[in-house]
């Protein structure tokens, strides 16, 4: 059994949520079970979950487990939903970018509004069906989103990848990586290169590390190393995940995906993002009105607890960055492959959500 | 006193060779002592010693230890110059790409051999004396280029540098960082980037250290974030080394800086290389005739000792890649900037050298 049907990254077990912690891959291989609201925006905010569907997903269940604790304390349906929505916006807020948690969230929220009955269980009951509902469906969707992309994948071609868009980041399968996975059940003879993606290493940690346990040929480089590699003709095709994309195409991603992309277009290599229709943000115009994640000064400084570097030196450190739609092949999602005009084949493709 | 005054990368004392041990920083500053040719091979080969200058002067001491060991077993000078050419090959096959230590080891070989004497010992210490000159030399060549290359620095600027170029990657002052260092003397506002450098972290390790030790406002990023700062407007000028420059000013340096080339010729940033003339190869036509070094695939897979990644990945670890000429804005030497046409600037400026 390959081994992204083994694991599941996130999982609703009836009054709790179990997580794969992916801050200890590759070293062990360790799942956690969480059962207040707050473990889980703390999961998110630390990254024991991530990955812009898996963290959509979390979120989800998120919302179920404050219902749950709430259902405890509150009498009123009113009141209930007030503070569930406020405990919404909590879990919104844990990460700024990437938009499929504000989405998934919102869907949790417009299901407990939409119930009828006046009694809170009821409440509870939907978004516990409708969190295990998005669950299932994030599955579906990649397989979806790696059937459509496998055939824009040549023959033995050399696929590179950055960060981590696999099984990890979503609930299974994974988006990059789901194109990965049915292009090789297609065709044995394509090989990944994964990028390390400093600073948490994604690349290196977790994809490698889902690969190889599936058996598909994969070599590790260096984030400085695409040029090279794409220079000498042994790459053939880039796709990478998304974790929110403007109405025009422009997409914001890990750290480090522009720089491939543009690297990219100077060999006339293509670029292909594989993403649900939840990455897309309609209500932005563009790229320049994605926020962009700051985070701390140690993911760049220090590598396994052990500083890399002088420790009195400055640090910025964006999670990530904005690749503008031109530098875009297409955007593969569960509803076929979106090309330019993005703004036209975006706005159909919602149509179909 | 800054520190790159307090310190001598390699220093000839006498009867042996001192060395900062690079593999060492930025958790411990120590120095080794080396007597044997044999060492200062290792040394090289290990990075103890890295740098295209500093493993030039490396290899031209290491020819005059060897010539020392020698001296005690032969009596015949055309056996015991016979012989000293055998290790001096040997001196130059522990890196392949820099040819800073071809040329000063060939320049060790050529002061022997014009050694008008019978006396074994009268070409010992002509070796002794070349050995000190070439050291002295480079640190006068490297503020040469500093001083030419602080003129292309803006008022202000933010300045990326890739690798270390620093006073640890020659004998002292540094080519890039000595265009940084006489960039800050002139205007205290200028700023650097230094990206990490992986596999071997050469700009976290190194450049932030020495920078931040002479007082230089140093900001490292991974190697990834270029395109992010350079598309935001915060960098303003890439100066990088060398490691070998073709007569067509094609240019060999630390793996990734290609793909910064790249980013920043997408952006109109200026790219500049800085690196003494020494480091030009006008016996190659273009940057396909340079051999790039493989290395070891434990540079990619492991940092401090420990996996960042799944322990079956496949590696392939160039540690230098090439950027062809017209990437380049201008080429910093100790006899001013060379300019596109490169053919004719580098012919002309080789006349004199």
């Amino acid at each position: 059994m390959p081994f992204e049907s083994k694991i599941k990254t996130i999982e609703w077990l009836g009054e709790s949520v179990k997580m794969i912690d992916q801050t200890k891959i590759p070293y062990s291989f360790e799942t956690i079970e969480l059962t207040k609201c707050e473990e889980v925006a703390e999961a998110i905010k630390v990254m024991i979950v991530r990955g812009a569907p898996a963290i959509g997903i979390a979120g989800a269940h998120g919302v179920t487990l404050a219902a749950i604790e709430l259902s405890k304390k509150e009498k009123d349906k009113k009141t209930f939903l007030l503070k569930l929505k406020e405990r919404a916006e909590f879990l919104k807020s844990t990460r700024p970018t990437a938009v499929n948690l504000m989405w998934a969230v919102d869907k949790q929220i417009e299901a407990a509004e939409s119930y009828g009955g006046d009694d809170i269980d009821g409440v509870v009951e939907v978004l516990k069906k409708n969190g295990v509902m998005l669950e299932n469906q994030d599955v579906e969707i990649n397989k979806k989103i790696g059937d459509f992309g496998a055939a824009i994948i040549p023959e033995g071609a050399t696929i590179l990848t950055h960060c981590n868009a696999g099984a990890l980041a979503t609930v299974g399968y994974g988006t990059a990586l789901g194109v990965v996975r049915s292009a090789y059940a297609k065709d044995n003879t394509i090989r990944v290169f994964a990028d390390e993606t400093r600073p948490r290493q994604q690349g290196a940690r977790l994809t490698t590390f889902e690969l190889i346990e599936d058996g598909i040929p994969t070599t590790l480089i260096t984030d400085g190393m695409c040029g090279y590699f794409m220079k000498n003709h042994m790459i053939d095709v880039v796709v990478v995940g998304a974790d929110r994309i403007a109405a025009n195409g422009d997409t914001a991603n890990k750290i480090g995906t522009y720089t491939v992309a543009l690297v990219a277009k100077a060999h006339n290599i293509p670029f292909y993002i594989a993403a649900p229709l939840s990455t897309i943000d309609i209500s932005i115009k563009n790229g320049d009105e994605i926020p962009i994640e700051e985070r701390g000064r140690e993911e760049v400084t220090h590598i396994n607890g052990k500083t890399i570097c002088h420790p009195d030196v400055n640090i910025i450190n964006p999670a990530f960055d904005v690749t503008p739609n031109e530098y875009i092949s297409g955007i593969i999602t569960e509803v076929g492959i979106l090309r330019p005009d993005y703004k036209n084949s975006i706005a159909d493709a919602m149509k179909k959500m």
